[in-house]
């Protein structure tokens, strides 16, 4: 005998296949779904299927957008001879909620990874050399992420970017700000020895 | 301006409102499910939208079923002089993951809690006692939280069973099995002291 009616497992299971959620948390996402006031049960159904529908790459950036192409490539209050080279979407975010940089982004849809089967061609790579032949951008910044995969993929492309004339540079390593020297890992603390500024 | 395009900050938004999904979780499931795998999002849709049409509460137990009356209810084989109250729907799946309880069940759909507003008549506790007017149970099992709230209804649900001739019953108290003395709470080790039996 099913412990729970057909509709219901099926929501419990659905909701099991998210990432970071346990039958347990399932189970109670589900029963919250089943009783949550009118309206906001549907209103997540409608905005999944939205979504899905809408949302799509920008040709240019590679940005999710749901207009073409994004509104980041589109804003002409940004300095267009700025390009900052990043993994995924979701770390423009993670720059504009700096506030700091103003100019425009290439999403690569991952990194260099060859454990994983990931080459050059699997990454918007292609795209970006045909932009930025194109013209107009004065400096790459690569933010890959810090970790064996990015650093790869950043050499990679720098290897690719510097001989065509292009100032190539990669967001700095160090200390957390905030962070404590006590906890920080070596290597983490070897680099910012290393990228030290006089003050 | 808008730092995801629309669709995707309301998918965000809708998946924020879940208990226990903060704006990082929300922010990350939505970029799950906008890049799985085809079928799988608008699963999960479907199966929030059929789950909130074809679940309801089963009139006689107040168990979550999309047939009327639910699956227990309905089985035949199961003791019908053996009635279990608890609090909610959930509670059923706990007991009968043990396998041990055989009976029929009935969801008070919470406990008596004067701080948040709910009295005796917002329990299904009208529903026990006519079910019981009926006849057939010969015990009734008060299995609610063994909380402050559920040790209240409990004790309420007693003095309004008692008089009617049941066997009245409360799920033991005690150490928590694979438990360690060493860490538990000074009321749960007086219970289980309380409750002590000769072996």
């Amino acid at each position: 005998m099913l412990l729970y009616p057909e509709p219901l497992a099926a929501l419990i299971e659905a909701l099991r296949r998210l990432p970071g959620i346990g039958p347990k948390t399932a189970q109670r996402l589900a029963l919250h779904l089943l009783h949550a006031p009118a309206g906001e049960a549907e209103q997540l159904a409608r905005a999944i299927m939205e979504a899905r529908e809408k949302i799509f790459f920008c040709s240019i950036c590679g940005n999710l957008t749901d207009v073409e192409p994004c509104a980041f490539c589109r804003d002409e209050s940004r300095d267009r001879s700025l390009l900052c080279v990043i993994e995924w979407p979701r770390d423009i975010m993670a720059f504009e909620r700096t506030g700091e940089y103003k100019g425009l982004y290439h999403v690569l849809h991952g990194a260099l990874s060859p454990m994983d089967g990931v080459g050059p061609e699997d990454l918007r790579i292609g795209e970006l050399l045909a932009r930025l032949r194109r013209g107009g951008v004065r400096e790459v910044i690569l933010a890959t992420n810090p970790n064996v995969e990015g650093e790869a993929t950043a050499l990679y492309l720098a290897g690719l970017l510097k001989p065509m004339g292009l100032k190539v540079t990669r967001i700095a390593h160090g200390l957390p700000v905030g962070g404590d020297l006590e906890f920080a890992d070596t290597a983490t603390l070897s680099r910012s020895l290393l990228g030290r500024q006089e003050i």
